[in-house]
């Protein structure tokens, strides 16, 4: 029997079931692949949580939020959600993240109403239109971003919104659909600290499973020795390596990436990275360094 | 004046607006990002367009069609999509894409109908609701596969679905939410070449702005000396470098990535790549060897 599918071009993941109903008999239970291989587990220090982070599993009113999606985390989740948020893992409550099937109630093509159900060949649960067979896919998302060196030293933004306000970051941000990443590298570095970056290398590679994102960043130098807080941050610096505030940092992948960073250039060497961030078992979401990075591979 | 936004935590990029009404002023041109960024261009060749690519803007009816998403392109679309299609760019037939806004026409959450403008402090027009005022958010997709070394030779998989059904590709689809890029590509590679692999290192990140797809590929060798075609492939074949089918692969992303590895093994030293696949101008949509590789880094 031939098996027919239309799919519909679409990025946002919609697909076209047309040949036949979907099974009625799916399990209810939102599935996962366990995040359980890891080698050369590199353990981050969990001795300094920082207790200027603010709470971020709660809804928060403050001063500096901005309107820029791509600086926002969740604020508010429950544990069946994974974040968008580009901060990293620190908003999420979730031990283990399938995405938000459950709360994808209605077709975004024809605004039927979905079922929750594992299509036929699949595995996962989705939410399936009942009117127009059309699925809607979740897929993790890539935050890019620049680690910019300059006189042997690093530069960061001190957020000046949500999540995370007051604490540093490398610029960074979702990246867009229709560009490259480095394309989003270079501009979320432009509005985050007005800064004309050149990108010279990949530097790491991050997987966060439990929020669903994906860090990618990269090596960069200054055009021009210039740069500035754009909108949603409140101070731009340089540090040397060894002034770099790890007890303030905003997200457990910047606390990977500039250990990592760090220890590169300490052994005269930059590679990159690939890694794992997996939160550790009963530590607080507030907890940045009660992570690990499982999976280590470098190139 | 305070601006609050409350995140709901969700994967799929949907957030609430609730301090102020939108903007009606936005344009209704569909926004993108340039993509114009080409240093070290790395030309591919031209003239060995494959005949045997079946056309893949046009909806098929075809033996071998799987109800496995992650293996489907995207076989029918207008000018204003990107697709999923974690084939390449074969699919396509658009120049520059801005994901499907425009067709996103309900809310998922309230199921309210949308309306596309530019929220406020944003550059980009959005889906946003009119009933409860979140915004659709559009990313980039990640296709994880492994490229597996074996005696001198590297795997390849005989697609028996489509897209590009008959031709040859490395183990690769899309990652899933709450999976890590490795896992992706072990868990593709088990179910394309039922083949268990050790991932070693990362080889390439490829982006392809123009779909939406940034394509992640890792250097694997075979835990046991076993494989056979999974249920999307019809067969899989260990080929010596030199006797790589480069004119009967399935997608420009296989093309780069194959010439890459060739280089790197002839040169003697393995390194990890970045670039963008961009179309040629004025080529037709399934000419897989009508790209450029631009901005390629290596480290």
């Amino acid at each position: 029997m031939l098996k027919t599918r239309q799919i519909l071009g679409c990025s946002s993941g919609l697909v076209s079931h047309r040949w036949k109903p979907y099974s009625s008999t799916g399990s209810r239970q939102v599935s996962f692949i366990s995040i359980s291989t890891c080698s050369k587990p590199l353990l981050l220090s969990s001795s300094s949580s920082s207790s200027t982070i603010l709470p971020t599993t709660t809804t928060l009113l403050l001063p500096g939020s901005s309107p820029r999606r791509t600086r926002f985390g969740a604020f508010s989740m429950s544990s069946a959600h994974s974040g968008p948020n580009p901060g990293g893992p620190s908003s999420s409550v979730a031990v283990h993240s399938a995405g938000n099937v459950r709360k994808i109630n209605f077709c975004q093509w024809c605004g039927g109403p979905t079922k929750h159900e594992i299509p036929d060949g699949e595995e996962k649960i989705r939410a399936i239109c009942t009117v127009c067979d059309k699925i809607a896919y979740e897929n993790p998302k890539m935050v890019v971003g620049c680690l910019i060196e300059h006189d042997n030293m690093v530069l960061l933004c001190k957020r000046k919104i949500q999540p995370s306000y007051g604490l540093w970051t490398l610029p960074a941000g979702y990246m867009e659909i229709g560009e490259s990443a480095t394309e989003g590298a270079i501009r979320e570095t432009w509005e985050e600290a007005c800064a004309e970056v050149e990108v010279l290398s990949p530097f790491a590679q991050l997987d966060i499973p439990l929020i669903g994102q994906t860090y990618v960043i990269f090596l960069a130098r200054l055009k021009k020795p210039h740069f500035s807080p754009g909108p949603e941050s409140s101070e731009c610096r340089l540090f040397a390596l060894d002034d770099i505030p790890f007890d303030s940092l905003a997200f457990s992948s910047m606390v990977v990436t500039l250990k990592l960073y760090a220890e590169d250039v300490k052994a005269g060497q930059l590679k990159f990275h690939y890694g794992i961030i997996n939160k550790k078992p009963g530590t607080s979401p507030s907890d940045i360094h009660a992570y690990t990075l499982d999976y280590h591979l470098q190139s």
